[in-house]
């Protein structure tokens, strides 16, 4: 089986027609990897990183002997890194197994702070009543990640479950000579308690006015990611924090706890800067495997245990204060600050090759294709995008993503969220809810250029997309 | 600063004067490390495999192209090879994060398919009775590990504080002006919704029929550890298995719902031959780390999804048939594996040469000390334990097992769990409820011996307490 080209940070453009960096390959059959926003290979030194910390510190880091006190520096000093790459204090970073785990946590911690609260306010425990109060309300995007709108879709669920309302509308509506999933979706409507925001589809970006216009009295949490994993826009996160701080100061003065702002920066970090200063969010999530990292994640909560509250998932021996217990990965957390080390020197000039390439690969496309044929289905007016992602749709009939893909010999991308590669033909939601129309979405490409991503490679890439055209085209 | 030795795992007896396997490590600073059940190195082949892993299968194992499917073959290599290690099929194994998930998540989705199944049943959602029926009981002993104890008494806490009676009681008995927490042990007592089964003080284990004593209708879960992490003690889960399963049998007749069996095999996998089919368990907890794995780990479901419903904690992109999603950690599920692998192949092998090991050092320790004067706190009559644990104490005023260990200059062991390092001089609550005394559990040292412990660095060890213990005593 080929092996994918994992190439190193520093590979020079002029390589490109041989895989650079690591991994056994064949070049025969050559392979060009443009799928960096499913997940990128790790580099070299955080391969390094993971494996000294596998051969050295294998100690428990809660063990007070050397051991364990030199897995715990490790950690520390990881943490410090992580820290360093978002603007943020050590004290404010948790490890955590990824960003699915990080996404989750955010929701949980926020909706079991709500009931703690109502709880400990002398409230009786028992919320029959639907009326808002009862439940808190969470406001997120229509384009977010399956992390966090499933998370937010089952709260949902739940919620309107745990609801007497429910049930009386159940017997009233006759449910059971209706589907129960229509009858569902029409009642999250009515009493749901998390709001989808549409994004708009001149900028592809959710806009501030509607996420304002949807918070209640009980809105507690906002949840919004910083760059799309598909259409690569980059989201307004710094005016979202700094309308709801301001509407926060309000809530203060009328007796209403604060809403906290989210952002899954998964797609962001190592490709932009990111700074949660700037962005003004109280939680962001930072997921390894996007940024040349291992498979875990972190999450930064600001002010962790002191302005913001985290209600931990799990339980058990008290590591990263209780917050996310369980014995630390130390030699993927080495890795990790290893990673953030390398984005926190090198952002901009990685943001500056991506940038190039597949301005580039945008050229070429509409260069080969013709440019009423390339639909740029990420190029919004006025708004910013990941410098790395480039989806587009080449139109024509039988032209769809899924079969563009399957005849091409050389390149390696996808039609949409690596996780959803099973979903059969259905054009991407995230497209079609950005404004794409339907026949345009169902033959959309993602391709993601890297780090050490080359114009040679584009060049490779674009023949290869004009082959399976041709093919497609001759099968018609 | 000294790195530990870290063995390898046919490091032969006779080196022991040299720190066989990986590390730097300085040879003056000799240190002998005996708290495998602490962690445990990873094996020079898991290491490998880890680190093919990251350079050869760092695709997205969702992605169709072949870096996808070489990562996605590893998963399911590694899956296989985790079911041939505990007997079961590779479609009931899900990965987690580690043990703390693991064991959380069984708790989670017992309690969580119970609430569901109250629901589903035409019940109206309205749970105002704090009478059997209302709220899932749960079953365990007194001796777990913190993962487990901690978020059943989260459980606990969080159903007392669910049903109104709490907060009629808690009018009634005016409990401001008690301590809050005394009222809760009372209250949890009255109400209990978690029931910890104590351990015979005879035999260190906890006894069926105390189990089964236990046992309501509203029962769901008994989760009891396959081997105790401070005592060694082998807990009796065939036997717990037989009887709930006959107890299953009556309660179907009678149109309960069955109990399910967990067991936490963190301690006894890689140690004694750990098969789910003999233990009868529905969930089994698998942690990398105690059998020189990854800092990983995987959950055993019999007939998972099918046989035993399981409720994720987590929601994403799909993976692990969405019982567990987020992009998996290919290259330490890829070492887990291998890890699994060596513990098919050798286990025989690793246990008779712990226990070789273990039992020369109670040996040495009670021809040097005198056996008056060492407690053997694991050694229960009749009872099976681990073949590498020696939990003793050196009897004597001022010989505290923190204080003995401070003054060892080669040993690095610990006093009970790692998680538990901090937690100043109270002796172990689970030597406690074990039935050793406090004065001798005050003194009490955890020792554990690995694959590739020697009896030279036991005689090491041994002249190290003695010079320890004459130390403190000379300071007296």
């Amino acid at each position: 089986m080929e092996a994918a080209a994992a190439p190193g940070r520093n590979a020079p453009a002029s390589t490109a027609s041989q895989p650079s960096g690591c991994g056994k390959h064949n070049s025969l059959e050559r392979k060009v990897y443009m799928d960096y926003n499913a997940t990128t290979p790790l580099e070299p030194e955080v391969i390094q990183a993971v494996t000294e910390a596998m051969w050295e510190a294998w100690g428990n880091p809660s063990s007070p002997y050397p051991a364990g006190r030199k897995a715990k520096d490790i950690i520390k000093a990881a943490r410090e890194s992580l820290a360093k790459m978002i603007g943020g204090k050590p004290q404010d970073i948790i490890f955590t197994s990824g960003g699915t785990e990080s996404n989750n946590l955010v929701i949980h911690s926020v909706v079991k702070h709500f009931h703690v609260n109502q709880t400990s306010k002398g409230d009786t425990g028992v919320h029959l009543s639907p009326v808002e109060g009862a439940k808190p309300h969470l406001i997120t995007s229509s384009v977010e990640h399956d992390s966090i709108r499933l998370p937010l879709e089952h709260l949902a669920e739940e919620q309107a479950a745990d609801q007497p309302l429910f049930f009386l509308l159940l017997s009233l509506l006759n449910v059971k000579m209706m589907k129960m999933k229509t009858f569902m979706v029409i009642y999250f409507h009515l009493i749901n308690t998390v709001t989808f925001v549409p994004v708009s589809k001149a900028s592809g970006q959710v806009e501030v006015d509607d996420i304002l216009a949807a918070v209640r009295p009980t809105t507690r949490l906002v949840s919004i990611m910083l760059a799309n994993n598909e259409t690569g826009v980059i989201m307004p996160i710094p005016e979202i924090s700094q309308h709801i701080k301001a509407l926060n100061r309000e809530r203060a003065a009328a007796g209403l706890p604060p809403i906290l702002v989210h952002t899954d920066a998964a797609q962001a970090l190592g490709k932009r800067r990111v700074d949660v200063e700037h962005l003004g969010v109280d939680f962001l999530t930072i997921v390894g495997h996007k940024f040349y990292g291992p498979r875990i994640g972190a999450l930064y909560v600001r002010g962790l245990g002191e302005c913001t509250l985290l209600c931990p998932m799990l339980f058990g021996g008290g590591q990263e204060q209780n917050f996310r217990p369980g014995t630390e990965n130390t030699p993927m957390i080495a890795g990790l600050g290893k990673a953030a080390e390398l984005v926190t020197q090198n952002w901009e000039a990685y943001e500056a090759h991506m940038r190039d390439i597949r301005d580039y690969l945008e050229e070429r496309l509409e260069a080969e294709f013709g440019q009423k044929r390339i639909h740029l289905n990420s190029q919004f007016p006025g708004t910013e995008r990941l410098p790395n992602t480039c989806n587009f749709s080449i139109r024509g009939p039988r032209l769809q993503g899924r079969m563009v893909l399957a005849q091409c010999q050389v390149l390696m991308a996808s039609v949409g969220a690596a996780c959803h590669s099973d979903h059969g033909d259905q054009p991407s939601p995230v497209l079609l809810n950005s404004g794409v129309p339907f026949d345009v979405a169902r033959n959309a490409l993602r391709l993601s250029v890297g780090r050490s991503s080359t114009r040679a490679e584009v060049d490779l890439v674009v023949q290869d997309l004009k082959q399976a055209v041709a093919q497609l085209e001759d099968q018609a």
